[in-house]
């Protein structure tokens, strides 16, 4: 049974080397049952002469398929097969739509009022890149290992600064857990608070995806929100809750400020139920009229975990947000971060606290605010200018969108699809609400990335839509 | 009940501004109940005036607390504290060990026989550092946004390619999915398969980070390794498994690598239990006798999870990795990978894809295969020289690390502490085992990140030990 002749397809101008064509020929012959047990290989020289290639090849690709198992090499016997190496091996299938994916950019020109994404054309790339290319040189071996999970140090000191400076938040760099962005943040918390009998408190409407991160395994206790935020005289003191989630500075979609009043009785009722508020604080620093509201974290940092983001005031691809955690917490989150990615990637940290230490950041953040007030300014203007007092406006005062309320309407679905056959893409605000029918007359339109024009053609665009 | 006096410490050479300092004070008095409900603040003038400050500054003080609610302004009737702000504060505790984790780098000459940390001195800086800048100059307003959640095609791409050619394994771009490292596709991937009632196959000893990542929630079926890899006759095809966990090219800890009779066995167990096997080929791409071990995954890319990392051939500190799935798990993957961090941060998928198309990961690969062969063959010939017939090394065909067996003795905690007194760090193998007993005569040794001085000082201080 030894085997004298043994064809494989040979393509000596091929970028795969001759051994791997070989070995992946005589592999896919023993697999699938071609060669069997026990048959002999042809021997090295025969082989070679036959595919007209070296010795030096086929010994490579015996020794392989040797240390693999597929063949047994003894002294004097030569090279047979081995046992039970066949497999019925199946195609490797790919879904059609798997496929479709890609190149789905096909609504150019559409105008998107998408909320929470920044101007990005005025992202600083010279400068950015300038950064992470110094973190690289300066880069030492031990940085370039496994960095701790809490974050690097260097940006840790700097946002604590920064939070003091921009935010009045006076906490310790030790205090601040560096994330892969504010959705990690959520994530990890939402899992490290998790027990399977509690529920938790969130604003109604909230954010969707956000929500969906949070949610998971709890009950839902769901809290209207007015004008002030939260209303907090709907929080049960009597159910087993884990945490409140809050946007106390921006409200989530509706764009209230949590009045005082109502931020005190948050933390009391935190107190009592000995449950965490999570207070997600994703575009505080565009406040337009006045200072930033403050935080509540600073009212009780044991039971509030504070969420930052760079995506809002910088930008999204970079994926770096942070925590500020109670002490009770901050042990089981280094774990809980561990196991989910280790740390965060660490050029990206040491450029931002470059950034964030060079003044960079508060620059770009002033230079930004200065840009958005331009756009709220015209948005607003282009809403009433076209739909007069058939429109209100609210949650105007901070952040990258506004609430636009149309008296005497309902957004559907199909709303939705006709705007966007006329180029225009509108996001209902019942989108984001947990308990449907209540906000059904809202639209909540981001305005940070579209340029003055966009948006004036932009609501011409939605005007149409109700022709 | 009119407040003529309203001390407030200013500093007017610090870096806080007179609004932020004015502001801070007035809260505190009021959150501390110093100021109590309906109690009427000093007019601005008559505070500015106390103060010696402009009186702007207070107008934009009272302003901001009237917008956050802390108190009321009436026409006519002056600015008053609101009912309900007073809060009994906590002083902001920070437990002192979180303090004293900083600098605890006190551990300087010792040597690190620690396993998987690449020769980072060699690590590519300037080139690094150019195409990061590189891909920051090249990035598109899209780019700088979100991303998709599946990574970056042109990476994709790349991976796909680089597969292909490195490791011979045949897939599709779209098949491919970036991770934050290897240890977040582990993560994802367990949590993905999850059912309450499933246990996982794994072997044992295995990687015991990776197991703590893997293993949560689900029980345990510990499977024995020898020199052959796992072994597949304690397969148990009776239980409800999710998946088995395998690092075929090169087990760790103990180094086997999987026969192509077990890697048979193994897919056909899974097929007939109808679970999945993940592939976890963390170091592949060193192996030093011949090419490297094909992958599992091409045997049945339907039934195979297959994880990769840039971690052990480029640098842990970037956090880069992915997985190739079945398709049958991709929407539900691409779901969770949202849920976990929207994606992985851009520019380092960017430049690592650039990396890999001019072909500098494979001179990479290639320049630091040769230095680890130097210093594999330098720690084998110090542990021969030092220990004599008394060492038996294993698992040294691939990878970064190797397995030093010690004839008649165990290695103890007590030994560890030893040897770090003595200057050198050492990982038993025990470590790593699930269940215990086994493995105690044996050490894993890291050397990929230890120069040949350092190999040869290692062992010296390690025979020290012995006496």
């Amino acid at each position: 049974m030894v085997l004298k002749m043994l064809w494989i397809n040979i393509d000596k101008e091929s970028e795969i080397s001759l051994v791997m064509q070989v070995y992946k020929g005589i592999k896919s012959y023993i697999l699938d049952c071609k060669l069997v047990a026990g048959q002999k290989l042809p021997s090295t020289r025969s082989l070679a002469m036959q595919l007209g290639i070296s010795r030096n090849v086929i010994l490579d690709v015996y020794e392989q398929l040797t240390a693999e198992g597929y063949v047994e090499s003894k002294h004097g016997s030569g090279t047979r097969v081995a046992d039970g190496v066949g497999l019925n091996r199946l195609p490797n299938k790919v879904y059609p739509q798997l496929l479709a994916r890609e190149g789905k950019n096909s609504e150019d020109g559409l105008i998107d009022f998408r909320s929470g994404v920044p101007a990005l054309e005025l992202f600083p790339k010279k400068e950015w890149g300038k950064l992470l290319k110094e973190a690289c040189d300066e880069a030492s071996i031990q940085f370039l290992g496994y960095n701790s999970p809490e974050g690097i140090m260097e940006l840790r000191r700097e946002i604590s600064e920064y939070l003091f400076r921009v935010r009045g938040i006076d906490c310790l760099p030790e205090q601040i857990f560096i994330t892969s962005g504010a959705t990690q943040g959520a994530s990890l918390i939402s899992k490290l608070l998790y027990n399977p009998d509690a529920s938790i408190n969130v604003e109604d409407p909230t954010n969707k995806g956000i929500f969906k991160v949070i949610s998971s395994g709890y009950g839902i206790n769901t809290i209207p929100v007015d004008s002030e935020g939260l209303m907090t005289e709907f929080l049960n003191e009597d159910s087993n809750v884990a945490f409140t989630y809050v946007t106390p500075s921006h409200q989530f979609p509706l764009g209230g400020i949590l009045s005082a009043k109502r931020r005190i009785e948050l933390i009391n009722y935190a107190r009592e139920t000995k449950s965490y508020i999570i207070e997600d604080d994703y575009d505080s620093e565009f406040r337009y009229d006045g200072h930033p509201v403050s935080s509540i974290f600073e009212l009780d940092p044991q039971r509030v975990i504070y969420i930052g983001s760079f995506s809002k005031i910088f930008a999204p691809a970079l994926r770096l947000g942070y925590v500020i955690l109670p002490d009770s917490l901050s042990k089981s989150f280094t774990k809980i971060k561990v196991f989910s990615d280790v740390h965060t990637e660490a050029f990206v940290q040491i450029a931002m606290a470059k950034y964030i230490k060079n003044g960079s950041l508060l620059r770009h953040i002033n230079k930004m605010k200065k840009v958005y007030v331009k756009r709220r300014k015209v948005l607003i203007e282009e809403l009433k200018a076209n739909f007069e007092s058939k429109v209100i406006i609210s949650g105007k005062s901070t952040g990258l969108h506004i609430v636009a309320e149309f008296l005497k309407y309902e957004f559907s679905e199909s709303f939705v699809q006709k705007a966007i056959r006329h180029g225009v893409r509108v996001y209902p605000v019942e989108y984001h609400a947990i308990k449907k029918g209540n906000h059904t007359n809202k639209l909540l339109m981001g305005y940070g990335h579209l340029s003055e024009a966009c948006i004036k053609e932009g609501i011409l665009r939605l005007k149409s839509v109700f022709l």
